[in-house]
């Protein structure tokens, strides 16, 4: 990278972003050179997570609402993580559609994280391309997960707001109550409602709602319904991200949110920098022959592991 | 648990298997100290992973091949990794259904796990669960978990055969190419095949199996259709998992298989001990005041784990 790449970045430049974000996507010593550079840059910005399952039309609906405040002014950072399928070369067609929208508007930067490597790289990826988005002075960042999995509902939390889209009629069920991720929805967007069964859907995320044990100051997410494809519902959107944004300030509740958030990534890192310290000292071949002692049931996993640490 | 706790597990007795799978559900010594002593009994069942979006009939399609196998009088586990939401107090719906349908008989043994733990957590338990009941002589093993998420995709790869479930007109995409676990199928099914585009949905993954690069011997994922709520299919499904095992043997594929489900679970439970021995020698008031020191900018997240590793 240049020398003035801090500068650069800070100054919003789009190829000295990218390079950054590529260099925390590698991990190791360049990705923490990037963060040390950066965090004291980092702070400023509104981190909305985005999460549902997939065929919810979240993607669509992240893009409306990235025009929306463009619209208003303000500068969006997306990061998608997007799970991709080795079959398929991991482009995704929604991605490339995403592109043509968005592109040529120095105002967006839009990243796709793979979820091809291992899943504490992928989370610890992730904040820091969003570190990176928000040294570089985007007011939003939108990080959008395919939700259901507890590794990317983990990701969509750690926000300072979480979005959890939801779809009508995609079988019996509603899919947020299911994957169990209705307890971490700040708002609940009910999308494609010009299709049958959304007030069925709304109904049924109104009543779980009303299970939830309620203090005074307490957040009840609203449900709001959208049609991502024409737009319609997406000020709303927008507008309730804004309302969030002031409850949580109100009830000095952002500070909360950013320690939560730095004690889940302290730990992640503190995890990850642990085993690869421990395989730096634990030569291959006696891993190799602790699982051949795992598969010939002469030793079990918890042995195996006392003898590898040692 | 009794002192002769390991032999009614090894004959079968629910009440001591649903101690043991309890005692590996609260982890540390105890989950030790049944797998230290069952794992030698561990390594003759066949283990099927199960997985697919919310709302594809998963959980009744388990059943049906569950039904099936204890007509050919074979016996059955399943372990059902349930995200759960406090809201809803953890008992979903779908779960009293299929006690009702399967309960009193001792030939089939079903557990739910709750996602509410830890990440690592989880992974570790839902392992166990599957060794007790392995040990217990439960032949084939169900391992359910709802698709999309990289630790549930994780957990149901650990299996010698992955069903991936589908289900056809859920939005415009097919979600297993979406989620990106195409790759760990190796039966693709779509079930409620009763249901318009389950045409469009087979040629859909037809033409994506098309698209992976094929060696001589290598395994070609059946696209089968079933209709879980009449049991249409399920004896193919059976059937093909059958297959599958024998495609395994005969290419010397089972013993790899075994090799990286113990590598994986090896690396999950150093992790997690490596964690564990750290958190021990800290106190939590430096860990909080490192929080702070991030929240504050005053250290970045990398620096901050350095400190507490030390």
């Amino acid at each position: 990278m240049n020398a003035d790449w801090v500068e650069q970045v800070r100054a919003g430049n789009p190829r000295a972003i990218a390079r950054a974000i590529s260099a925390v996507e590698r991990g190791g010593n360049e990705a923490r050179a990037v963060i040390t550079a950066l965090f004291r840059f980092t702070g400023r910005a509104h981190i909305v997570g985005v999460t549902g399952a997939p065929g919810t039309g979240k993607s669509t609906l992240v893009n409306e609402i990235a025009k929306h405040y463009r619209r208003r002014g303000q500068r969006v950072g997306i990061v998608a993580v997007d799970p991709t399928s080795p079959f398929s070369g991991g482009a995704l067609l929604g991605d490339r559609l995403r592109m043509q929208d968005l592109s040529g508007d120095a105002g967006v930067f839009i990243r796709s994280m793979a979820t091809r490597g291992s899943l504490g790289g992928l989370a610890a990826a992730t904040a820091d391309a969003v570190k990176v988005l928000d040294a570089a002075g985007f007011e939003v960042i939108l990080v959008e997960t395919v939700g259901a999995g507890q590794n990317e509902v983990d990701i969509a939390r750690n926000a300072h707001t979480t979005l959890v889209i939801e779809a009508p009629g995609m079988g019996d069920d509603i899919q947020a109550i299911k994957a169990g991720i209705m307890e971490i929805a700040d708002l609940l967007i009910v999308n494609k409602a010009d299709h049958d069964e959304v007030s069925a859907t709304v109904a049924a995320l109104e009543m779980n709602l009303n299970l939830k044990p309620k203090s005074e100051n307490d957040w009840r997410p609203p449900v709001l319904k959208t049609i991502a494809t024409t737009g319609e519902g997406v000020a709303e959107v927008v507008e309730w991200i804004g309302k969030h944004r002031a409850y949580l300030e109100a009830n000095h509740l952002l500070e909360a949110r950013e320690r939560a958030r730095a004690r889940a990534e302290l730990e992640m890192v503190v995890q990850r920098e642990l085993m690869a310290r421990l395989l730096r000292g634990v030569n291959g071949t006696k891993i190799e022959s602790l699982v051949e002692q795992i598969v010939a049931r002469e030793t079990d996993v918890y042995a195996a592991a006392e003898k590898l640490i040692g």
